[in-house]
């Protein structure tokens, strides 16, 4: 299985003061590209792959859900999701290891996983469970670590040769492990090239739909001007893809 | 129209030096990769768009096509083409500029290019153009330099925080021209990102069916020591992709 970081105290309490954590998907950057991936229609029953603490399950039930189920490794997060005050009928959480994931076949019109995939030690038997678990045409949704914020061996900007920051890129074909001081020391992502993901995505019989490498656009970058380097090296990637 | 570079003596005159210039298809590392994606046949009707020297031509009516077109907007590329002693019969070379380009619809089975889509100003207008040209299940297969060796604004390999050699990534997101120091001084390439790349494929009705972040392998490291950093910011993008 892989790392449960979010199960780490020191971890656990640094994620929880993210304005993401403490504000939900508004406090998202990329949240509102996602939210266009998924389309008009939220299908009436969803399963939320790392699920957090549940912020896009609620989203979705008010949306127009009929059931959500998220699903996460961490007990911190699954509390935290299911003690939240007032959360719609129809949502459920449960807890899986991701890396053995077990799904209903046929069950579900939409699939979505934000900034999970990276951890996934394998990530071929997660997608062909997705797929199957969909209905023909359902959609899968996911953000992920862009390759080029997990390859490197030190991930942070730095003074570059003609005096503007850059990322100090290497390693970026070489897959595997990736440890890292993340909100905690030692903290293992999987790093895997876009091919990889494309790849293994056609692989599991999925058509490609949307590819998105994200960073701030122009305007978010004025409002927040620390964001700038963010178009340098995106720090994520968005795909909708679609069951065949 | 894209900048004519290898009309220019100096360029021409480095550029016929290279490997791959003297040597042919066999002295480009990431060949056997293209050859790949090609797949088992040869259609009867290929046109290779950015033809150069003609090399690809010259394979692809050996390897079995009955007719074969190379482009290319380089009168000395041309030339160099045309005078090649004991050219196959079946194969033709015309002056044009690939920005404007024009074929006749439905009339190969087969598009090529290498190395040549980072010049153009107009992607999209292109890859309408090839899909139209090409029959319904027909196949286009390219390289070009890979979005990660044409967006810094410095690129060149440095040296890392660690030791290592590293690549300056900056300006990812950041699409437009980048002009370098490659063979002459002022060579300007069009820079697009990955995601671009793909998007404008879907858009133009193609499908996807593979994609490569070409880098040398482990064995091809272990004969040319040098390449090493290769894998570290891979030079090309592979695609094939099939016309619905």
């Amino acid at each position: 299985m892989a790392q449960n970081i979010y199960d780490d105290q020191a971890f656990f309490d640094e994620y929880a003061r993210l304005p993401r954590s403490v504000h939900g998907l508004d406090a998202a950057p990329e949240w509102p590209t996602l939210r266009d991936l998924i389309g008009d229609v939220v299908g009436p029953r969803v399963v939320d792959l790392g699920c957090g603490y549940g912020w896009f399950c609620r989203w979705a039930a008010d949306a127009g859900a009929s059931s959500v189920r998220g699903i996460d490794l961490s007990e911190r997060m699954l509390a935290r999701a299911t003690s939240w005050p007032g959360s719609p009928a129809g949502v459920r959480y449960e807890r899986q290891d991701l890396d053995h994931l077990d799904l209903p076949l046929g069950s579900f019109d939409l699939a979505y996983s934000s900034l999970t995939l990276h951890y996934l030690l394998d990530l071929d038997r997660f997608l062909a469970t997705v797929h199957d678990a969909l209905v023909p045409g359902g959609r899968f949704v996911f953000s992920a670590e862009h390759p080029l914020y997990t390859a490197p061996s030190v991930p942070h900007f730095v003074d570059g040769p003609d005096g503007r920051e850059v990322w100090p890129l290497d390693r970026y074909l070489d897959e595997g492990p990736r440890t890292t001081d993340w909100l905690a020391p030692g903290v293992v992502k999987q790093h895997r090239t876009v091919a990889t993901y494309v790849t293994s995505l056609l692989g599991a019989g999925f058509g490609l739909d949307r590819i998105v490498e994200w960073g701030p656009g122009l305007e978010q970058v004025e409002a927040e001007p620390d964001w700038a380097v963010e178009r340098d090296r995106p720090p994520f990637l968005l795909m909708a893809v679609v069951r065949a």
